[in-house]
């Protein structure tokens, strides 16, 4: 492979000669082989935002001329493209505080705009990453505003499959309003609830869950551009700093605005932590639904067997016929990845000091994995579990029928004491509450029809007790 | 000692005579003797307010009459004013889902009424904890209502000494507003910053925080009343749900509403993963701050010796004269009791199946630790710590002037480029920037002047542009 | 309250008359007032130990006479007794490493020694804290060496609990080996299982759960003492350094050995973590053999019904009859609390820096009541819930009897093709798999016989092979 | 694209005409877009060992013909040796417990030995991926053997690489052996050590992770091939599990046994947590010695500058000349992603169930990359930041010469009262702690001179104690 040669202040290395990247991305290389991922897509774009408005408000202020900015901005619009996603080399997990970042994208717009100013790769004479591209900023303002725009802009996909998942229930929750079936705490038989009930409580849960995201994410559209390399805004001029944001919010169609205080937008990293907080409490939610489902749909003869989630694929490669609820399974996964990665958040931000969280290639790896996930995997399970799941309402209606559970109707009538008598003994002979009653002559059969109606014990109120009095 | 016989629908037991607790307390006891703490004083009182609502409130529905209903709200008011709090004595960590806390509860001012009322401790024909104190309720309304109600009550210290801390550090970040020192990123001297734009993003970072507590409490003032069993209220009436409310607001000072869903109110834990979620936050940013205050403070004579915090205690058993910032320290460890406390919540708010997460108690025991000691840790943090902060302005000064680090300010005046030639030179030799540029005649004494005064270094701009234009 | 006036060179403070606490405790109970918990019981005594063995070594050595060693050991012995417990008042969470507990430890046991010694409280000029009872100690040597003592100490409740556990489920492993029942993969029907093999799986993985936790004790009996303050041994003389850990050994009855490098033991807590690791484990086994129980266990009329668990409790407080798996339940939060104290211990790890780990006191905290509540919690799950457990034979015979599963052992006669036609006929329809087999002429009434044996569809080999060949 | 059309049970699919995968991978790749990363090289090689040893052994045992044997044999050594990785095509993470993991291997393996025996692609009544290459297996015993094999392997490159380690430290801690300087607690001044001797207490910390992972590995030379679907062995002869294992080790090279009880082998993970508990032990430790390296190489000129790390590439893009610590930055990195995946893993184990644990695919996603990225982080931060470390000797033993710390050594001389009380004037006057002692007559100058030898203050024993005697 032909090869260039870079130098800077640390000396000379060999580049691929057709390569954008430069020498700072070649050392992080062979610095940083640990995952083999490359950096989040998402992450390169904002980049290219950044690059771009940058160029553009260094332009306005007089600092950069207008022949190497335009040549800047041509180059960072392709990465915003997505052109040169393969000229990112530099690994998702390095150290340096995403100065790796920042200088592979300041040098693939480097050569990118110098080849089109019509001179040679790595003629930094020409124009430098350093001096042009990076102009007015450091990693620590530009790495932070890019993971900034990048989860606001994943999240976007989070939010509309968030949407649609409470639409889907809506429908669900409708639909199976009148599916009696017996509720348990404990697991143990408690008393009657409606399916419909069940999954509004789903649906509410995951409305709160969209709520604390969209409040998590707020706090992201103020960005620390021209806090430059400690947040005190050295090397970044008054006008640049106002200019530059208002370019970005342009660029990224998201309202951006400035930080107030530069030094604490550069340092702290509470907004990721309490962004992946309300992920991990999304995800907290989600799996606690998908072990609900998983339980209601277990059997098929020898579980609860309440409802049916759609078959989706062969659930064994030695069982026939069986299938497995595949799709709730994946959401718990998808739960635990992104509880665990709330963890390794929480430690990259704890590891701050004094002027700058040097975690942050960790931090953004995680936060934007979890975006990603999760948006894909509530986008498969709404679609190939609960828009197509069904209630075994027989099945569910004979369960509340045998139960001993309706007892608790009846308290209110003769006292938990005598209440509980009852239950003993129908537990012990197998007998049903209702018949138990009348034998002893606790409560008449007309009474027990109007204590004991399914429907009514699913609402509040003492069942029967006009009747009563 | 004396005891008293008491029965219920498993069997009998004995109860200690002067015991107002009861029969199912005991059988708590012998079942949990985990931790050997007692439930938290602010759990057993909110217990004390929800009895009290309750037996009002049914009171004026016409199911309780005038004179139990009295005998039930003085008892109650006992308990709130924490006369009973030695009757409480089952284990923090239970099974059970909190039924030991709510019986223990009823129990307890079941026979503290039933004196009330003239008769014998035990004698509960006359009034029964199930029928009468519980009346309407269920453990799966009550406790997670009391929760809601320790926690906001709590809360409020810890929002108070936020606020101070917030002042304390307001006046800090205003004192040391002049004070010039180096700024560190990575560890690696980077350019200088005032210690007040420091103080100052601790300050803005923990008003942040106080934001998102205020924000995750605010949940907590929903509370599921009249949720009874499952959350469809059965045994609940309309009228009562709504007014046993009301007067709990009343009683408790707090401005609670009725949930609109009650089985969802009933069933999910996110409301508490969510404030834990926020006090982690807060434990993240404050181990962070200890974390620089103690490295800001190392020394006295080998560390970085920038600030004095005060000294609270001999600081070494073998070591005379030693002093340790020891207010940092349990910073840090109570922030890392409450990283690794909510790491317990979310396994248990995970846990929850179907219409109800049993795993409330370890749940609470968590919640209310976290909000407990970062009220105190932050109480002794700000009083023995913050407020005696001093900062050692000649060495700081002294180490600015020393550094390196000021090229970057040369930067824009000579480019990337040679501005690193010079900062390698620097380290290399040991000479000053300053001397270096002189020499090299790179720029002028009297640019350098202007370029590297420290203050100017510490605000947005080019130092010395317009000397320069 | 009479109090006496002690001084230390920050100053003078009072300290109560009748306290053998002196002035140092008194600043830790100002600077430390965060949980309210003492330290545990087991590290008050570990620091009787300690104090004891180093009183006599020095004795020995000649660098402490023999009237001051005796008062000294006399007054340890007391601590060790636990007659001192109350005197033991700096909270469980602090700053300064274990400072604190060690200088309360030193001033409780000087204090008693000059009484003993015929003086008055507070009178060190006759008797040191430091000079005299801390003599050739740091807290950095004898904290972690108490650590080690109470945890190990602590352990063998665990370990013998386990061992218990084991010959509980060897037993009921034994009685359940004829239990066929329905084996369940992702909550779905599988193949048949006998209870006792369900059972033996839970006994095999404690017994691992019980080495792997040996294996981690093993290293704590290494101690540090001798280290001093950084593990230099620095005023710790060499024969003092082999003779106080044999007098330790002694005094405890545990085989502790002295550490071979003593700077490694004073600064790193990978003992702690990986002990804890080993009871994280083990409380991530018992919570899946919890979660399986309350499953098995569901019902009594809408659940799986397959197991009983000894009704411990009445379940709920509105609804009559019902019994939850309270032991169960409890074993979760346990698990739970176990799972989140290893996070906290994982972080306090992680922060120590350089020659010492200041996080000691959290680390201990939640490390030892791992320790207890891990014991207390199992030893009234094994006696009231594993000892009296029971199965409902015909429940689980007659679910197996009605399963589809069992076409899987059809399987290796007619090929997964076939046989998966034959379930999805037998599911659509609700028709036996042996009848439907029959019908189709797929395989003979015979063969199916001897294939479809439960008994031997829970063994290895291939049902009905001989019979075919 | 050309496509084929396979069936399953559930139906009918379009499959690409060329692809070696077949129906139940493409369901699988509709179900699960969730990562997009694939399974880890290492888990489809360890497919393919499994399919090439059951299909021998099942020859051996007479259920599989020569003909069939070969060709899947020849198949799965493809499979192994990489050359069909692209068509292994499942996401990392998915639902149904490795099944399509599983699928995904048989269809490979079915399509190409059909090829090999000259019949086209999805002809299965030629060859089937249930009926002949899974045959007497399942996934709940291939995909476990799969991931012991995998991980196994994997470990041996980071067992290797934690060996060099320890020989590069050792190396140090002999070259570093003579350099005296001051060792720190709480950040704060304490004595004298050696830096050899802190480096050696990292060399010791390393070994015993070196053990830990050693031990924790044994236990995956367990595995439950012949388990089959619950770990009953239904459908596997007793001949073939015997057979299949031994013929697993002579084609891994490794020493695999069968496990004694399969039923417990099936569903317990506790080998994977005790093993990432290893890797999360080990990620703490480097995270605390990447944290000593970068605070100790703090400055040029502002930190404690007491050791220089090899600079790899510039620090950053805004400040010329910066060098950080990114060897040491990436180290911290890696250890919060394996401690946040460890908790991850936790969480996967915890939610078995039953007969299986269902989470194994995010588990194994967490496990194998733990492995992998600890290795990796390991080889660059000694090659490239242990290796070339050096000390500034001059710079620390002037810090020792400075400090006030060396009074402790003085201590058994005096007291510890008197030495706080020359501790206390040596800080607040500047002057030495020698020259205090002398001006005040305490200690005469032969006396210090033997007292205060550095080099003596970093042994066990008092120092000068003979001279005083």
């Amino acid at each position: 492979m032909e090869q260039r040669i870079e130098k800077d202040y640390l000396g000379e290395k060999q580049v691929p000669a057709d390569a954008y990247y430069g020498i700072q991305t070649v050392r992080a290389q062979e610095n940083f082989p640990i995952t083999g991922y490359p950096p989040h897509p998402a992450l390169i774009q904002s980049f290219g935002f950044v690059k771009k408005a940058a160029a553009m408000a260094n332009r306005d202020v007089g600092n950069l001329n207008e022949t190497l900015a335009s040549a800047i901005v041509k180059a960072a619009e392709e990465v915003i493209e997505g052109k040169h996603n393969k000229e990112f080399v530099v690994d998702a997990i390095q150290g340096g505080a995403g100065t790796s970042f920042n200088m592979n994208a300041n040098e693939v717009i480097a050569n990118r705009a110098i080849e089109i100013l019509g001179y040679k790769k790595g003629d930094y004479s020409r124009l430098s990453p350093n001096t042009h591209v990076n102009m007015a900023q450091s990693t620590n303002d530009t790495f932070p505003t890019a993971i900034h725009i990048a989860a606001l802009k994943l999240a976007k996909g989070l939010q509309n499959v968030l949407d649609e998942t409470i639409d889907t229930l809506k429908k669900k929750e409708k639909s199976f309003d009148e599916v009696i079936k017996m509720g348990r705490t404990h697991l143990q038989d408690a008393v009657p609830i409606r399916l419909g009930q069940e999954i509004g409580s789903y649906r509410r849960m995951l409305e709160r869950d969209l709520g604390r995201i969209e409040r998590a994410l707020n706090n992201l559209n103020e960005v620390n551009m021209g806090a430059t390399a400690v947040g005190t805004g050295l090397n970044a001029e008054p006008e640049y700093i106002e200019t530059v944001t208002n370019y970005l919010s342009e660029i990224t169609n998201l309202k951006l605005t400035g930080a107030d205080h530069l030094v604490d937008a550069t340092q702290n990293t509470d907004d990721y932590t309490e962004l992946s907080a309300s992920l991990k409490v999304l995800a907290i939610n989600l799996s606690k639904m998908a072990n609900d489902l998983r339980l209601m749909s277990s059997g098929p003869r020898t579980g609860l067997n309440e409802i049916n989630l759609p078959a989706r694929q062969p659930g064994s490669s030695i069982m026939p016929g069986k299938v497995n609820p595949v799709m709730a399974e994946v959401v718990n996964q998808v739960s635990f990845q992104v509880i665990g990665n709330d963890h390794t958040i929480s430690l990259a931000s704890e590891a701050g000091q004094l002027e700058l969280n040097v975690m942050g290639p960790v931090l953004v790896f995680n936060l934007l994995q979890s975006l990603s996930i999760l948006e894909n995997g509530l986008c498969v399970f709404r679609r190939h579990a609960l828009e197509g799941m069904t209630a075994n309402i027989e099945k569910t209606k004979e369960m509340v029928h045998n139960s001993v559970g309706v007892v608790t109707a009846i308290n209110p009538h003769v006292g938990y004491e005598v209440a509980s008598r009852i239950a003993k003994e129908a537990l012990n002979t197998g007998n049903s509450v209702k018949d138990i009653c009348i034998e002893r002559g606790i409560l008449s059969e007309e009474e027990l029809e109007e204590i004991l109606k399914p429907q009514e014990m699913t609402k509040p109120g003492i069942a029967g007790s006009r009747f009563l009095e």
